[in-house]
């Protein structure tokens, strides 16, 4: 794997003197292109051995390219703020808008790697990590972006020889710690687990780039026109590719029977079971939230459902029975210019909350699959690879400890109609009607199919949907409220001590 | 001050029941229109005495009003990404956007408050705080912000007894600590700094609305119609009210002479010299923020000037010499969305970085009083009062040991010319020339005028303005790292121990 990076390439410093302005020039002029149509962001991960030359290269770039469109990250230890919050959050806050470029000192595989170089993790641990790392590059790629992957490689002599020559130069010695002596005695460790990692996430989208990293003419010279040649083809291109998805309908419904008919519509409460129920549940509710354990866990409840089918309502009962200080309602409209510049899950993940808070969002990233689906907002191919993304992001957030609670409230096409029109008659409620509710309503069936789809897909057993009976709304705001009280319940009786404790720090 | 606080004021239920429901359409209704028009955010302070009700005021006001609108910020204990960057950062980042409501329980008076109760500051330092604040919030009502400030009030006998009764129920219990106690023993201590902020910050614009706080029904009414008859007066004015500006011109020019006029623009540096030093400087500047000490230091570099006169380039003769990690430039641009629904300043107070970092501004705060007061982007009231805001707000980055650098390049409107013509003939170079560069320099005088009062009205001692002569490229560059190194070199030599701590944590 690492043959063609231990030949001994070199570069003499003649031919480098006379190739870099040319590089340099054509790397600004590609820069500035990629600023001038931003239409995608550009991803660079730079990896490798200790000594290879990682910051040295970063510091390279920095210098060759307009340091106002390129911003360097090294992920070292991270924050409070970040370890309250799944490892990729961090990454996501720091990502790139369309029209710039990121580099990473440190990536998702720094963690996996160092993991299971200590013991800490097993083969399929490591597996597993990584199966997760592609599946991320293949969304970001598939979001538009542009993704170089850098190995700097260095043999062990090599290697051995780079740490002893910096130690004996006055002006580098501060540059080698005790850790990378430690690491040098683990080389063969972390060359076999580096194998790994390089052989299971080298794909088409974002293959590793695997550079000798012991010549800095050389290496500077490869990284500089890997990343002018990349940035150059994809300038090219008119347009952001599109994959073309040549699938049937998801489950074409030939007999006229699906979830949403099975839903008992005529489900309701009376108005003195109601208080009593509401209550109780409130109640509850906000002694969970009391729990000192609750301080370690953080909950995120999603409200998706027809138009006019009662969200606002329901979620007033639940933040009726929190304390002002623990909860966030994100209601979701269309993304801003700032979302817009991201990846589709950005604008979501920058609302996940610290632990100890309830953050709902009022619609969510279902809009991916429900109106962006039938609005013809995105195309076939975004909203068919939104289920799996959302999978994977919701699975990020619970084996963070997230509960994720997901509500769909149905009413009958005559209920909404009942509401739609008792809407536009009472005055401060009129705001809340708009033609685009009456344009939808058109589209019953396409919604109803887009639901379906979306449950049978993304309805997993760590973060199920909740269908909620809501033509009665007494009867759908305690089956939600207890819904909740159970989940919490559920996750608060499982926490231990030990779960409930931060991902370990990054220390290597 | 708190006479009609201790009357006694009680609402009967009956009454109580009877209002709510009419209040809360209302309330609900303002909040629509409030979110409709998006034209200004409103901003609730809930501060008081320990038992008067704030946080039961703030879960009522939530359970009223649409909560998707409307968040609350308990301000706890700061994070450590917070700690690393002046106090106010918290709170700016919490600022709601226009249309929307954000209630603080917790504010920037909580702080000065306590560290004056306890002895950990004198009079004069409070005095200095509350002066701080009210400045903060003349801009932020300048900015078109409402901010309304509620003063929950209760007599000694009051918060002994409240506190005895909340003890006495076990389903309250909870919510009476040790720290309760210990300030019900500082009551009159309290009582007596309370009366000094409020006497002092009660302007027109934000004045304190004392509120007895024992009875919840008069309580939760009062807070209620005060807010409702805020947003209504606001939500009535169809425009934001701009205050008349009645001043000469800053300094009339009647002889003609400048500062700028004293720069001689012909000081150069040849290539050898110029080669030498930039070593020197550069190498200068890497020691420096390799210094342990430097960990504990953020430095912000702020680059103004003519167009063309070589920001850029000396910018990556600065990030040069630094890791890439441990920088990063903004550029300034036209705001976005999400920045023009906050105060102008917001835009800067999120690239505030944390400690050991560079932060370069490649244009700043300061277009507030070039390029928007010489094309008409604001009014006149806005920039001329920008000359205050933006002194305060650097004298915020500077006590938390931020080394604040401005430079301004200046070329003569002849070497422009030469410039841009050699722009627009060199290839990649031609990007960077547009309309509006050739549009400028139409109304040089203006800008001249402009920068002069800029200068005149914001270099400080604490952050002083260096004027560079950049009619040449080399002069210029020198100069730069040379006073950046120089005003780096002078904090570190100041930075004690004791000054590079973190602000002490919010511990009440």
């Amino acid at each position: 794997m690492f043959e063609s990076a231990e030949l001994g390439h070199k570069i003499d410093k003649a031919t480098y003197d006379k190739e870099v302005p040319i590089l340099r020039e054509a790397l600004l002029e590609a820069q500035f292109n990629l600023a001038k149509a931003a239409n995608f962001p550009v991803i660079i991960l730079i990896g490798g051995m200790d000594g290879a030359g990682r910051g040295e290269t970063v510091n390279l770039l920095n210098e060759w390219m307009d340091p106002r469109y390129i911003q360097t990250h090294g992920m070292g230890e991270p924050s409070d703020e970040e370890l309250e919050r799944p490892m990729m959050w961090r990454f996501w806050r720091a990502l790139p808008p369309k029209g710039r470029i990121g580099v990473f000192l440190g990536s998702w595989y720094t963690w996996p790697i160092l993991n299971r170089v200590s013991g800490i993790t097993t083969t399929a641990d490591l597996d597993q990590s990584l199966e997760r790392a592609k599946r991320l590059e293949e969304m970001l790629h598939a979001e538009g972006a542009v993704i170089i992957k850098f190995w700097l490689h260095l043999s062990k002599d090599k290697q051995e020889k780079r740490l002893k020559s910096l130690e004996k130069n006055p002006a580098t010695r501060w540059r080698v710690t005790e850790r990378d002596w430690k690491h040098f005695k683990a080389y063969d460790k972390f060359q076999s687990v580096h194998e790994s990692v390089i052989r299971h996430t080298s794909t088409a989208e974002a293959p590793w780039i695997i550079v000798e990293g012991e010549d800095p003419c050389y290496r500077g010279l490869t990284v500089g026109k890997t990343i002018l040649e990349t940035l150059r083809n994809r300038l090219e291109q008119t347009a952001t590719p599109v994959a073309k998805v040549n699938v049937p309908p998801l489950l074409p419904s030939i007999d006229n029977i699906h979830i949403l008919k099975t839903l008992d519509l005529t489900k309701s409460l009376a108005k003195k079971p109601f208080k009593d129920e509401l209550e109780k549940y409130q109640g509850k509710l906000n002694f969970l939230t009391r729990d000192p354990k609750f301080k370690n866990m953080t909950v995120i409840v999603v409200f998706e459902g027809n138009d006019a089918a009662g969200k606002g309502g329901s979620i007033r009962r639940i933040t009726g029975a929190l304390d002002a200080r623990d909860y966030q309602v994100i209601p979701i409209a269309a993304p801003t210019e700032e979302e817009r510049a991201q990846p589709y899950l950005w604008r979501f993940w920058r609302h996940i909350p610290r632990k100890g808070r309830v953050t709902i969002f009022d619609r969510s990233w279902y809009g991916r699959v429900l109106v962006e689906r039938v609005e013809g907002f995105c195309n076939e191919n975004d909203w068919m690879r939104a289920y799996s993304e959302i999978n994977d992001f919701e699975a990020q957030l619970v084996r963070h400890n997230i509960i994720v609670v997901k509500f769909w409230l149905t009413i009958s096409k005559e209920e909404q109609l009942r509401r739609f029109e008792n809407r536009q008659k009472t005055g401060y409620k009129s705001f809340k009607i708009t033609d685009e509710d009456w344009r939808n309503r058109e589209k019953w069936e396409q919604y109803e199919q887009a639901i379906c789809d979306m449950v049978d897909r993304t309805s997993t057993i760590i973060s199920p949907w909740t269908l909620v009976e809501a033509n009665d709304k007494n009867f759908a705001r305690i089956k939600i409220l207890k819904t909740l009280c159970n989940q919490i319940e559920q996750a608060l009786a499982n926490l231990s001590p030990n779960d409930a404790k931060p991902e370990p720090k990054l220390k290597h």
